[in-house]
């Protein structure tokens, strides 16, 4: 083995990369190198890693194998680094119908959202399935039809059922009885009086334990970091929703530090996917994506580090946007990362992600702006009514980089977009997209490294699980060269997607590689260390964080297992409004053949499912665990 | 040895920190471990630190020792990082005499500063000794006493006499007699005409090889960077002298790769002191500084990445500029690090230094704002006139943390300041300045590796000095942990002196900690090994470096040696106006007594030495080379 051996890509200067449909740049497809293992094999593997001579030396083939070295340690390149994904305010020049200053609160910011809503009879075309959204919430309280006294108590039945045997849905952390009546007393008070606070009073809202919630402690999905960090505050985004009166349901399950992608937490258990309690929820944002799913709130915070809000949407069927960097405050989420970690939401339907994108956008006095975080003066949400002319960038080989049925699902949902809308696709060349992939998790791992060792007590490593340790290993392994080069590369990519936007409005790729895939006794056992797949659920969506970018994952289909699909959108900067336009038009298009999935729960109490597991959904779980409804 | 022992130093939060002359924070003394080395010892110590097993165990042991590991690498803070020290444009409300706005051109600036100068009368109250200013050159060539063509001759006699023996100065790596005659051709044609294009036109300026500036190559002190990046343009900075009609008269002589602090070169010889050619300049524009010094041109252009203006600057009994981050456009500058590094001015005089530094500031349409250095529309001069009870921080126990000559001298400056203006020195205790210059190293470090190492080409580090090439080594071993929270002590020091500028205009020191010193035979043959008195160089510097702001030092006098002292003020953000306006001052009350060095050449041709090596500083030169004259 030759250390240190210089073999580092020479990368040509930007403005020569051709970004034409027949460029002669390459697609590089992901070619994960790392053992497959089960049982002991994986605590060998651990302790191998956590050994400091042999260990490094690990390390280093696992880097060369994966084109670590090659693509960014011994990069060639001009470009100085960019740390922090922000861009300089522009005006997209969209069509204006509302825009929301920063000055507004967030009960006004959401009224403003709410007049951006289409109406309702287009949003809801025959649908064949649906969810409840906050305006069905608040209709249903404001006209008596239930109170958020009686969705509380549902919730809580719901959640106790779900989470003994059969279904061990393991959806959250923490939640607290108590404090969950207590506010739906509350609400159900005001709504007696006559004075909800906003469409969003008594509203179910589920929080990533990535998020500081009181009365909460929040332990990042560890049993150790909430005492090394206690929550004293909300954060400011939910301090945001409680201004507005929302019902915070408690801390959503996630996967251990965000250091994985499967939703299987060794202490809190596995978020099962509603679709198929044996399949992944995805992650790390698992347990909100199966609440929405589930029907247990419409909305839920999740953080999105490398595509940890929209690949859990995708995988269980609901919606997930992700803000641009700096749009959402960061303060109070656990900084697990600085620089590619933002607040997301997930949601069943769009017109929900939009107010609560709404309620959670911008600075509070008590959550002021930060060095990271600076006050932009922009409109938190210009809105665009119609936009016509819609084009929609696509690289072929790496949007066919996915299964079969994924593929030609999102094909489909692409064309029934141009055909209603007259919209165009655009075949382009997207550059480096493996460089990207591996400068990201150089960023996310150093920076977790940095921040998770410098509390004053130290954590014990036998506290954490298996693959969140090799993860945590992995992650200390970089060096500050290594380090900057990824800063270089997040430089060079702006420019690239800065071209890209020149041709197009946005760009479109499935959501993931592959749907949700079955749990595996040494997945519960020891964790998720399938990095194949890990590799094809993050394959898309790292532009969204590494970049900046905002982004959005809006389902389309199923799979032959009736996993859902998702088909995303990745938007130029502050170009919020334009995706959530574009999503509505998807959703539109694709609600008449949403699916119920297998474990649902009707708070309201409206259909036929009251309070409990949907009679045919529950049948069938329990007959055949992993086939569709 | 125990790898990995967690060791890290536990930070209070800044808000605890008690700033008062009676804090209990205690000043940590610079103890730096390295071996003393000569000869054959420094090639062995090279190549051990280069072996990659037993070397990485030496640079773990040097770090630990150090204090890196304990107040860096394992520290315990809150912070996230702030990786670039740029602030927000804020208006410090003094009293306005000019005000600059970015969108004028540089000639436009100049002249805008030149409505800034004190009355000639009083800048040259009594002066025992002075170098000619940019004011004298012009108004010789306005007035015909003198040419651009008279003045570039003498200047080659000069140059070509100072680099034989006795003198051996080593002002320049590259001159070209060629370029420098058609430029003062060009100049002297423009005068005959009457049409000078600036107060600049024909004015001799030095430009440290590490600025891009045609049709040299841009070495960096090295005899190979050249040939992996050729220069084709000019820096801006350069561009915008080139524009106002400076003659540019040569690439100065650097510390290679500005990897140290003495000015010693090996492959193009020290720059030798003008009050002492057998000490050193100080680096790492050690030419710039020299040739100020010796009056081979008023101003000379460096570049200050951890004191390398400054304290040349001083060494050699001249005004040293650094403005703060982001003043200065930085293309064109060999990359060596991306976040510490400034361009700054060598100046005989301050209004020279203020001449320069608005020609030389803002963005030109060729060079235009960058990811590092956005668009700020923010006036570039704001000249204060008169600022009356200035206050000015001084930290006792860092303030006497030098030579007592130099304390002793400035001492008496600052008494002579309060005593004369009414100002004020305000006792403060400025904490976790060790902390500081070590996250400092380890920034500009890692930065430097990063960049040199992405060039197509390699280098062959047989090529390199003794000195730098273990400084590279070191560079390389910092892990991507260390570079984090290096850049979160930049945040914390950033809150640390807002708080620090709440109480006082500036901050006050000493330049450096110890006077210009001999220079060895070792040095000569294999670079400066002597790093306890590179410590005690630079010991005043970092904050300017690493927390962006604007710093300046003047010269107060001199040691028994006849050693220039400088006195150093730091400046919040934006505020090089008032440290302009303090200069004046400062330079005003002790001008009086400033010295000739031993080397030195009257260009103007107006004094008793005329184009060569003033009579009485030869003859004490050649006869005792060590003590002043």
């Amino acid at each position: 083995m030759v250390f240190y051996k210089d073999e580092g890509l020479v990368y040509k200067p930007v403005e020569e990369i051709d970004l034409s449909p027949n460029s002669n740049e390459t697609y590089l497809k992901s070619d994960v190198k790392a053992p497959r293992m089960a049982g002991i094999i994986i605590k060998i593997f651990t302790w191998i890693l956590e050994l400091r001579g042999f260990g490094t030396m690990v390390l280093y083939i696992l880097k060369r194998d994966n084109l670590i070295h090659k693509l960014v340690s011994y990069a060639k390149l001009k470009e100085p680094p960019v740390y922090v994904p922000s861009y300089p305010w522009e005006d997209l020049k969209e069509k204006e119908v509302k825009s929301i200053q920063p000055d507004l609160s967030p009960l006004e910011q959401v009224q403003e959202a709410i007049g951006c809503l289409p109406e309702r009879e287009i949003l809801n075309a025959e649908p064949s399935f649906r969810r409840w959204t906050i305006q069905d919430y608040s209709r249903s309280y404001t006209s008596g039809e239930t109170t958020p006294l009686m969705v509380a108590k549902r919730f809580l039945d719901a959640v106790h059922e779900s989470s003994n045997p059969p279904l061990q849905m393991s959806f959250f952390i923490n939640y607290n009885s108590e404090d969950i009546l207590k506010q739906a007393t509350e609400s159900t008070h005001r709504y007696e009086q006559g004075k909800p606070i906003s469409i969003l009073d008594g509203v179910p809202i589920a929080i990533k334990d990535e998020i500081d919630c009181m009365p909460y402690p929040t332990t990042g999905g560890t049993t150790w970091l909430h005492k090394l960090r206690p929550c004293t505050n909300d954060a400011c985004c939910v301090e945001h929703l409680r201004s507005c009166g929302a019902m915070l349901i408690g801390k959503s399950n996630m996967h251990e530090l965000g250091a994985g992608t499967s939703g299987i937490n060794p202490h809190y258990g596995a978020a099962r996917n509603p679709y198929d309690i044996n399949r992944i929820s995805g992650g790390s944002s698992s347990g909100s994506a199966t609440l929405v799913s589930a029907g247990l709130c419409p909305v839920a915070l999740g953080v999105d580090g490398g595509g940890s809000v929209r690949m859990p949407a995708a995988l269980c069927g609901v919606v997930g946007l992700k803000p641009g960097f700096g749009r959402v405050p960061h303060s109070g989420v656990l900084p697990l990362n600085w620089t590619v970690g933002m607040v997301g939401i997930l949601a069943a339907t769009v017109e929900d992600a939009l107010i609560v994108y709404a309620a959670i956008s911008g600075h509070s006095p008590s959550n002021p702006p930060t060095s990271l975080q600076p006050k932009v003066d922009f409109p938190l949400l210009k809105f665009t009514n119609s936009i016509s002319n819609i084009k929609m960038a696509k690289y072929g080989e790496w949007f066919n980089d996915c299964k079969d049925e994924i593929k030609n699902c999102c094909y489909e949902a692409l064309d029934l977009l141009c055909m209603n809308y007259g919209w165009k696709t655009v075949e382009m060349t997207i550059p480096e997209i493996e460089t990207m992939r591996l400068a990201h998790y150089i960023t996310i791992g150093s920076e977790c490294n940095a921040s998770l060792n410098s509390h004053p007590n130290k954590f014990n490593r036998t506290e954490i699980g298996w693959d969140a340790r090799v993860a945590l290993r992995v992650y200390g392994a970089f060096s500050s060269r290594e380090y900057l080069n990824a800063q270089r590369i997040r430089n060079r990519q702006m420019h690239i997607y800065k071209n890209i936007f020149k041709f197009a409005d946005v760009i479109v790729t499935p959501t993931t590689g592959v749907t949700a895939f079955p749990i595996t006794e040494t997945a519960i056992k020891y964790g998720e260390f399938d990095y194949i797949n890990g590799a094809a659920l993050v394959r898309y969506q790292i532009a969204g964080n590494f970049l900046g970018l905002p982004a959005v994952t809006v389902p389309v289909g199923y799979d032959k297992h009736g996993m859902p699909i998702g088909l995303q959108f990745i938007g130029r900067p502050w170009s919020e409004p334009t995706l959530i336009h574009i999503s509505f038009a998807m959703q539109s298009l694709c609600i008449s053949s949403y699916k119920k999935p297998q474990v649902f729960y009707d708070l309201l109490g409206k259909g036929e499912v009251r309070g409990t597991t949907s009679a045919e959904g529950m049948q069938a779980m329990l007959m055949k665990p992993s086939t569709s409804v």
